[in-house]
């Protein structure tokens, strides 16, 4: 059959124009008691301003600055940047917690390293032990299995693991101003990406949930998955091999593998992220580049150039050069995480 | 400062409503003089009628079909999918042109394979080379230079060159009925992608305006890149390397790594889709799977088991057992290309 969209008469115009008259004013009293803040557990300083006057700048239509719809695309680095990366970066918490869940499968991991050092519960003796063991740790707990169910692993260790300084669930350790942000690029039409060098699937299952972004448009580091037919189930299995590690200069080679096109809004927090703002901020404005400095040893953490918990020296450098913006988490943050009175 | 989004007062929704009941009004006014009608360049056969139900099934609400709007992702296969494959790749073809343009540049060519048989009007020599020749081939014109150097490449081959049997541009020679098809898919709410054997930046250029498709939704096969500052300025070098081969059971694996979620529609035209259609139809209903069988050799060209131009094989097979759409291209569409009559 031929199916003609049905077109609207004059009545049902009119019908319809009534029921959205009544919707909006229902809207408008409903507001009245609750109106939404843009960026409210941001402070009011200059950071706040220069990213509103940004996106104000690229939604204005047929102002200079203007940016269409499909173009607005914002990247953001995740640990230390949407989630916190101290004490311990989150996917290496889950891989240690992996190796305990799997031990009794392997006893022999009792005497071999890099497992010895953890279940000895000093997972500090594998990263001494160089990239060899952390690689082994890496490939011996993320492959092997389907991708359906390392998605579930991942889910099943979310829901039960809890951060070793606040106690909180995994996901409720996400910087409220950064969800907020994200909320509000979207809100303008931005298309919100996560760009890390964190593994891609440790964070799509989670990321519609913590951050409203979808596993499409979560880029990251993976290993190789293979087709395979089990019985007659088609499934992909993960090797132990890795296929491409995004970060530094991986970050704008990732961006251009998976979108395809030059963000215009990119954020990070260290020297991993110096290439990708470098990459996005390289192109004809507008194009927006931040970095959140870790200044707050009371609510999170601080460091930057000789810490030895992370790393934000060079991008620090460039940024007053290159105006990126740096956000002092200490001053321009007047919440840091939900959970927080 | 903290910014409130203003909350509509009674009486400017009272006239926003007035404003739509007159757009209303006008677009009712407009649309009688050009009903749209939906897969109009379809026949009124058993394949419309199928694609149709699923689609009604899968976006009813309540319904037992129904997916959410996120889930409702759509994989295409691009070469004898979405645009024709014949005589001869297009992406093949770009590669034949671009040894001429540069051949100037490399006075070696005439005596050295595999240019010598390009230039000398024999491409077949090529084929029959072996696949190490087109690798050659394939390397020397898509390696060697920037990302944005390759993408105005690609444009400018694309606003230059003819199809050797049609005569049209290579942008005209998409499938009306599937573009079409695509179109009725995202006004019900479905993502569209392209997931092709083909070069993934052979295609993102063109993507938006021969299918609509943006470029982070187009999935593909590709090469390497490499971040490099040259001068002051952050560039992405192409590499002569082959990063991903996106054919046959990479296909599946190209999903899981590009969107990270099973799509519940699949369409592809050869063996080698074979993969993808199995995966995506290896999931909890509902699934569709549809299977572009080219029947017409008057309007576009036919083959399936034994051609020597395509295989269509085990694919027709399982499209039986299986339950997947077999699209019969002669008898199902009423026009192939928007350029005919």
């Amino acid at each position: 059959m031929r199916t003609r969209i049905p077109r609207l008469q004059a009545s049902e115009a009119l019908l319809a124009s009534l029921v959205v008259a009544l919707l909006l004013i229902a809207g408008g009293a409903i507001s009245a008691t609750g109106a939404q803040e843009v960026l409210s557990s941001w402070n009011d300083t200059a950071a706040k301003t220069r990213i509103m006057d940004f996106v104000k700048a690229t939604t204005t239509a047929g102002g200079e600055g203007y940016v269409a719809p499909e173009d607005r695309i914002a990247v953001f680095d995740n640990d230390g940047t949407l989630w916190s990366e101290q004490p311990i970066y989150f996917q290496f918490a889950f891989m240690l917690d992996r190796v305990k869940t799997l031990a009794p499968q392997n006893p022999e991991w009792k005497e071999k390293e890099p497992f010895k050092s953890v279940l000895a519960g000093d997972p500090s003796g594998v990263v001494e032990g160089g990239e060899k063991g952390v690689v082994d740790l890496a490939m011996t707990t993320h492959a092997g299995m389907t991708t359906d169910e390392f998605s579930k692993i991942v889910t099943d260790w979310f829901a039960s693991a809890r951060h070793p300084k606040t106690g909180k669930p995994y996901d409720e350790m996400t910087y409220l101003p950064m969800r907020e942000l994200l909320d509000y690029l979207r809100a303008n039409g931005f298309k919100t990406y996560i760009v890390s060098g964190g593994g891609v699937e440790f964070m799509r299952p989670m990321a519609g949930k913590m951050y409203g972004i979808p596993p499409e448009q979560v880029v990251g580091s993976m290993i190789t998955t293979e087709y395979a037919v089990v019985g007659d189930v088609p499934v992909l299995k993960r090797l132990p091999k890795i296929d491409f590690v995004d970060d530094g200069p991986g970050k704008p080679a990732g961006i251009n593998k998976f979108i395809g096109r030059r963000p215009i809004f990119a954020a990070g927090n260290s020297d991993g992220d110096y290439e990708m703002l470098r990459w996005v901020t390289a192109a004809k404005p507008p194009r927006f580049a931040m970095i959140v400095h870790h200044t707050d040893a009371d609510r999170e953490v601080a460091y930057d150039r000789k810490s030895e918990i992370g790393k934000l020296d060079k991008a620090l450098d460039e940024a007053e050069r290159r105006n990126w913006l740096v956000v002092d988490m200490k001053a321009d943050w007047r919440q840091v995480f939900a959970f927080e009175k």
